[in-house]
């Protein structure tokens, strides 16, 4: 299982859009093979920052499964332009969990 | 419930060092009241780069339960000389989940 994480400054002002869009989106990305869940969390230190967290069964399933598939195209068209800066997304993987 | 975030950058060549610490640390973390869980997570694409991931009750179960706490200072003293540079904090509410 891999950890998608991407954190998101969204132009300023345009947070109540975002969200709705993002939860539009949602079908799109959940719809792919290898797609397991994700989450949208919006920091509290700072107004217009998020953070997504989606996790893969492996990144092929993101990079190739998601990245190339038509689902996609839908996505950037709705999430992209909300964006600046763009933003890195990274992979991770669990090195120790505590899930009491 | 919020998330606490940090991306934790490593001084290269002590990653199974920080590793094996962290394992210990966890246990002072996790003895805090409000703690719920969390993770330690390896980053693919930068071999020295993990995040941790930690949810909370409250920001205040963080900020001061643990933070003023005497496990605190076991966490720093095995934790803390492994960083560079010294993560920056944050805390993230959920916006969206879809956890099929």
């Amino acid at each position: 299982m891999i950890l998608e994480v991407a954190i998101l400054n969204v132009r300023q002002g345009e947070e109540g859009n975002f969200e709705q869009d993002f939860k539009i989106a949602s079908r799109y990305i959940s719809a792919i093979k290898g797609y397991l869940n994700h989450s949208l969390k919006k920091c509290v230190e700072t107004k217009n920052q998020y953070i997504l967290l989606v996790n893969w069964k492996d990144i092929e399933s993101h990079e190739i499964g998601f990245r190339k598939s038509k689902e996609y195209l839908k996505w950037k068209e709705l999430l992209h332009h909300y964006y600046d800066p763009f933003p890195i997304v990274e992979h991770y993987e669990t090195v120790f969990q505590n899930m009491k």
